[in-house]
């Protein structure tokens, strides 16, 4: 198990105009792939934050209230990562009887991944290629070939469904598109938020894991960023549970910065191997 | 706390043509409201069945593989239903600042309740009446009166979008508009599937609840059946997460009968109360 | 230019509950490669029908008010039916620079056929293929490899945008979704209905026509009937122009009957030439 | 029948890289309400222009293709206008069964008006209303009061199920969703676009006719110009007949100007009668 260190980092910068309630989910998922070394959520001007973490993921919240005025959020941590690693061609399916409970929920369409409406076209392109983690790749080889990635090609309200027609979209279409099909295909699929080494030009990024023979796998089918330079913030059924932020109240946004930066003088690859950085129920 | 008792069942009978995996969740939730005196869950042909128990709900679960061949499943229990009630100009909303981290993800758009596309409507409809478990009640009223419970009017891809404009549905759909009412207006709202007394024609039925002031509170905008009369199976973002039976094969549906009878003499009625049967976390 | 005799027919057998008003398009278009030889539209009871042509197309029309009652509408006609035939590599796509007034319309999307919403597929699979009918042909190849013909998977509200990622339907769907494509690819495209040479079972058509070179050409994704056996009834946008059937008041459609048979001993058969029924403005 | 002069006009900048054909539709319909005194249509650089009239209605084309360079294309009319006006209670609807062949087809649904899926809405609001002229009315009441005129809310592919339910729009989205509710109801509707009289900022406008009593009568839901101060350029189904451009190549709009001035001195009021500048068949 290979170790790198990171140092990770956003700025978000808002005008509230009057009291809103505000809950983050920017800081890294904290598990044992994972380790924070040093970490810090401020705000100014600096306001009563309440962390919490949800009790079935290893995601992290970050709660406020403000009244009206500019408002500046802080977050940065120096990271440890790891990996589980395994060959490809070691890592089969598991079949939709033998899954864990707390995994069958990812077998479920969602708000943006609406895998009941793609069966028929799932099944059409992967349905006989053979099971595994291969089958996984062959879905994210297929949305690179058949979606363009196009900035502002697409909405918040965008979905699976529409991105299987219209075939453009940003790094959250793709990773929805990815997911629906795993699911349309009995492959437990989730989505996850992230901080990701080398993006261009520096933004949060979105990409995807699959359950596969007992753990969930890590698949970007943007290719935007190696698979070893993700770190997680938050997985959820699809991008309506990963919000980087979630407001309520009267509040604009302003401007947005995001680092990520090796500190250990290694840089992540790109690899054909199977990254994993959680086990079950994580 | 009153107490009550019934007894529930269903006889769910299928023809399989291949090796199949099933997931049922017909079964009671297990909590302090709902007390399963007597339960039994079999198979026809006898089979190897695996039971759960959701990690994070008190939703239960069912689970076995078999091969061709004719399936009946059976099950029916014994049930001492008890109510948490209160006056209902007592129960105020909770501000989304705070609401407990558990109960943010019913705040989200969901595959059949896209409250994202809903926020206009619904504060337009409700933005301006009294906050609190009247301003729940006046959604469920809305509905009665706008749009019109008709069997065979949608498909299992109907979602709270179609209904708010197709004006037609059943209890399914009602129940996901009322939820995505709800959490337009930032009203955590989950799904909630169920036996229900003296529904007619006999079968399951699908609700849900808001939170409101610390509990889960019960509403049917179908008003089908009394608040009272409710016994919960399971809960969730949609009817996606609560399917009475998930299956992986060839498999067809062939009949169905479910029951639900009163035990103890005493009969449910419709009340202007506030009904929960679940505090937080559950 | 070939010519055959053909007897069709259709029955069709409603229940009238109150007044209404009945528009039917059910009798075939009279041009220079259909004659009408002989023909029958009558009803029963008796009613005083009006007969229309439309201003801008050979589509016809009868149109009859009747009360509560039951309704028997029987059309026949025995068509003398010839073909406009040119060898399918002689005929190339017309610039849309070059378009005729009264074509340009059949480029605009409707209400089932969203070209605007397919552009990018469209161009992704068919931009680069050669320009002319061959293009044409190609895009009824892809829908017959890649959608499903399945009597009762869509009802009559499903949209060319459905079927591209649904992947399955009947020959409206499959008519809808190639007249799509066609407009996402500059090529001008109207839907047909019609009566069809030994479909089985035996019913109303739905296919479509691509202007190439000067006139229209028919097309039929479904191969369900050979090319030179369909007799058209009347064209439009897409089938909310082409409804056999158009009502209004409380009436309920109880039992149909289609037919064509040749007369004249000859049987059309599948073809690979180009074959055309109608030149500008019909 | 009063008359007043007006001078309306547009220059459109576009950016042109490659071979492109242009149609485009905003010169003044010509009819007996609407007198063109004098007009010109041009372009930098001068091209050759084909000039054009739909076959079924006063709209009008023009048509060239260019190579790549800048292209300025400028349109100017002076217009004598007049409207045919009744007292808005003397008009009665038409019944279905009555309608002229030419007006049927403005019952059916088209892209943008998806009359089909709104039938249950339109009963329910406007279902029980007193039929004629003061029922679309009320048709454009409910919208001014329950959806929002909001600038950058929709996009080309909002339709009226979208707007039905996300409750803001523009012009165009505010005719669609009026058109929707009327064929809804059996009363022929189509969308024109125009020159609109103090509308501001300026810019084309959308508004929308309805068939009643064997005229097309005018109704604007937006209420952003009077009545008799609309300058009709084309009609059609929905927006997608009546694009001010349609252009196939590779080219940029870079900038618009619009213009519409009162020369006769008189300056058009809004009115509560009814107003129509088209008899049948335009």
């Amino acid at each position: 198990m290979e170790s790198n260190q990171y140092q990770v980092g956003c700025e978000l910068n808002y005008t509230v105009s009057g009291e809103s309630a505000f809950i983050f989910n920017v800081s890294v998922a904290d598990n044992e792939f994972q380790q924070i070394v040093a970490e810090q959520f401020t705000t100014e001007p600096p306001l009563e934050v309440v962390s919490s973490r949800s009790p079935i993921e290893d995601k992290r919240h970050h709660r406020f209230v403000m009244n009206a005025g500019p408002l500046k959020v802080m977050y940065s941590a120096t990271v440890q990562l790891s990996h589980h690693i395994r060959t490809a061609d070691e890592v089969p399916e598991t079949g939709p009887g033998a899954l864990p409970a707390d995994v069958v929920p990812y077998l479920y369409p969602s708000r943006y991944c609406e895998s009941d409406k793609l069966v028929r076209l799932a099944q059409h392109e992967f349905g006989k290629l053979e099971q595994g983690f291969s089958r996984v790749t062959a879905i994210c080889n297929w949305i690179r070939d058949n979606v363009e990635y196009l900035r502002g090609s697409t909405d918040p309200q965008t979905s699976a469904f529409d991105t299987a027609t219209e075939r453009a979209g940003v790094c959250r279409d793709f990773a929805h598109l990815a997911i629906a099909f795993c699911r349309a295909l009995a492959i437990p699929a989730r989505f996850t938020s992230g901080y990701a080494f080398a993006l261009e030009p520096p933004d949060f990024h979105a990409y995807f894991e699959a359950w596969l023979d007992g753990r969930w796998y890590i698949f970007d089918p943007t290719r935007l960023a190696p698979q070893t330079g993700l770190i997680r913030i938050g997985t959820g059924r699809d991008a309506a549970d990963t919000s980087f932020a979630t407001i309520f109240g009267p509040v604009a946004f302003t401007a947005m910065k995001v680092t990520m930066i090796s500190t250990s003088g290694e840089t992540p690859v790109y690899t054909t191997d199977a990254i994993s950085t959680s086990g079950c129920l994580k």
